[in-house]
């Protein structure tokens, strides 16, 4: 067991988003370390002694992060070295640093700051380059601790410098091996993915398919810890491949959808407008959070209300009156409208019912009409997305980018 | 004790930067129920039913998120019910909705979607309106477990939806005393803020003053954990009121600053209109993010290339040629051109540099100009934002949008 305690009343009152989890847990997963469990505690020192030793029974690698500074309740050393009945020993070198480093900015060296000097018997002091407190790494009864600051720049600096080549030391032997195999796939559910590999269950032993939903997209990982599994693994991926079949949109982990589509209009010399009514300028933003979209986007024309469909999209208002706002005829009308006044060779249109109100029994809120035109084509489509407003219009917003592809 | 337990594979490999653990303290927190333990674990059977028994025993309160979806490494409520001996039962509503749900979208319902309605016996069940996995509430042992998904914004809405209220009816002896002044500033950073409060420290004890970051606003707490503080907790609220000013939006929890804006816009009869360049659809995707946006806001144009602004704004080429399309001629001419094309008496217009290319000496990445055109006026103003791409967007449509309240 690999596992890490966060130290610290600001992260369990809101104040603060533990940023530090997710950088232990990728830079130790990158070498081969799995952490297994993460624990977040407050600064309170029973709780914290207590659960310092239920971690060493149970664990190999305890990483523990807060707790280290000058203040009444940092307590992580003092509750360390209680816990396991270890006498707290002052560093004449550190003392004497700590000293320089409050004396040459012309601050007062308080008590206080003198704690920041003592470590348990044994411990190994890991000098923070960044910071005045100083981490240690304490090898007590075949659990290494792994003791640093809460600050996630001296943590990482700390963790590269002192904690990963010391794992790769002593601790090789809790390293695991990992093969991945990434799919990114865009309009397929988890479940749909989970059923059209449903063949492929069970798995073979230390093999795991997972399923990460990062909206709009599903990121699928085939995994093998085992490398005698190393054939049955590219036979498990060449699978995959053949039943993802177009859903999945790369395998490469730094694409986004977004990309993918972006890559795709100026591969193809592809310039794109949209005609946006109730995503209110979210396609557009998201195609143009991208750097470099001057190369693929010329314009876009909100038109949120009916009448700025007539003026700025030509649709007539009888033609509104007779179809209605939302229809594949007006759809396709600012499609080809939008075409028409633009540089652009492909045009979406959008128009739907966001909700919550605005529905009707024949057109319910989340009915919405795509309209796609190019040089050659004028088409519409029609989704149904009966969900939260936010939620609409970000479904709303990818399936038009997705038409983009056509 | 109140425990919040986190579960997947995903948040300890790195792949994801848990969230929820600061949502869940916040909100917790808001209401004074503080969170005394959090922990992160994998999606192991074992591990996971033998967490979940010591945490009932541990616990008068636990929530936990993750490990509700269709796919097969989705343990918890199956752990659930297994590590306390309670039989899974099915609950027919929540069948025929899911089913309903995947029809409705002609989606086929899978098998794996079906052990989303299977929940443990007891179980209150907490409808989802966010996506498929309803949550559920369990009293067992005078422990009460909310068990929700992971999905952020699936979670959060339950949370303030279902399981608030239920903790403040069955769980009030587990509040602490908490008094609480909440300031929700704009256009002020977390240093200024502290800064201008310098004398009214140090805090007496049991009160203190917490600052959050929630882009683009900065919230503000007093906090009071001590009853007896009540007329020192009423003259800091007072002093921080006055030292805040207009800085200070509003002090309702539940407003935001769009919320803001929309509020004033409607409450004056204002309609915007939009003509942005470098936000690409930001803004008004913002202003329309918000139910009832038909009220208020007409049309937008994005006239993201040089031509478009000609073509639908009607600016002369010879004009962005002298001036330059960042320029505050050419965002007064937006403005006015939207103003003259639209039913809005107010528009914003939007055109800069959001890099990473596209800077010049005169005009460096970040450089951006505001049109401001009202039936009385038009004028402009520049910013310099040298952030990031994403970043620079967002602080330009939030300016962009506070410019609807002058």
């Amino acid at each position: 067991m690999i596992e890490c305690i966060f130290i610290g009343d600001e992260l369990l009152d809101g104040r603060i988003l533990n940023r530090n989890q997710q950088t232990i847990s990728a830079m130790l997963s990158n070498e081969g370390f799995l952490v297994t469990q993460a624990t977040t505690l407050l600064d309170q020192k029973d709780q914290l002694e207590d659960f310092f030793i239920s971690a060493q029974k149970r664990s190999n690698i305890v990483i523990t992060t807060g707790g280290l500074g000058p203040t009444e309740d940092d307590r992580t050393t003092e509750c360390i070295a209680h816990a396991f009945n270890l006498d707290l020993i002052k560093d004449d070198a550190i003392y004497d640093k700590l000293k320089d480093y409050y004396e040459s900015r012309n601050r007062p060296f308080y008590k206080s700051n003198i704690k920041q000097a003592y470590f348990p018997e044994g411990a190994i002091i890991l000098n923070n380059t960044e910071g005045t407190a100083p981490g240690f790494a304490l090898h007590h009864e075949d659990t290494w601790f792994f003791v640093l600051p809460g600050v996630p720049v001296e943590m990482e600096t700390l963790l590269k410098k002192d904690v990963l080549p010391m794992l790769n030391t002593h601790c090789a032997e809790h390293k695991r091996f990992k093969e991945t195999a990434l799919f990114k796939c865009y309009g397929i559910g988890e479940s749909e993915c989970a059923d059209r590999f449903a063949a492929l269950y069970p798995l073979p032993d230390q093999i795991e398919i997972t399923f990460q939903v990062k909206f709009p997209e599903v990121h699928i990982r085939l995994n093998s810890y085992d490398k005698k599994n190393s054939s049955t693994f590219s036979m498990l991926e060449k699978q995959m491949t053949d039943l993802l079949g177009p859903s999945c949109f790369t395998q490469d982990i730094e694409t986004t959808y977004l990309d993918y589509i972006f890559n795709h209009l100026k591969k193809n010399k592809l310039i794109a407008a949209f005609a946006e009514s109730c995503t209110g300028g979210l396609t557009s933003s998201l195609l143009t959070s991208l750097p470099g979209a001057s190369d693929i986007f010329d314009f876009s024309v909100i038109s949120y209300s009916n009448a700025s469909k007539s003026n700025l999209l030509d649709v007539p208002v009888d033609f509104i009156n007779k179809y209605g706002a939302v229809s594949a005829e007006v759809a396709e009308f600012m499609a080809e409208s939008c075409l028409k006044k633009s540089k652009a060779n492909i045009c979406v249109s959008i128009t739907g019912i966001a909700g919550p109100s605005g529905g009707s029994g024949v057109k319910p809120v989340g009915t919405v009409y795509f309209g796609l035109a190019t040089n050659t084509n004028i088409v519409s489509f029609k989704e149904f997305y009966p969900t939260s407003r936010t939620r609409f219009q970000h479904l709303a917003a990818y399936k038009a980018l997705s038409l983009l592809l056509n």
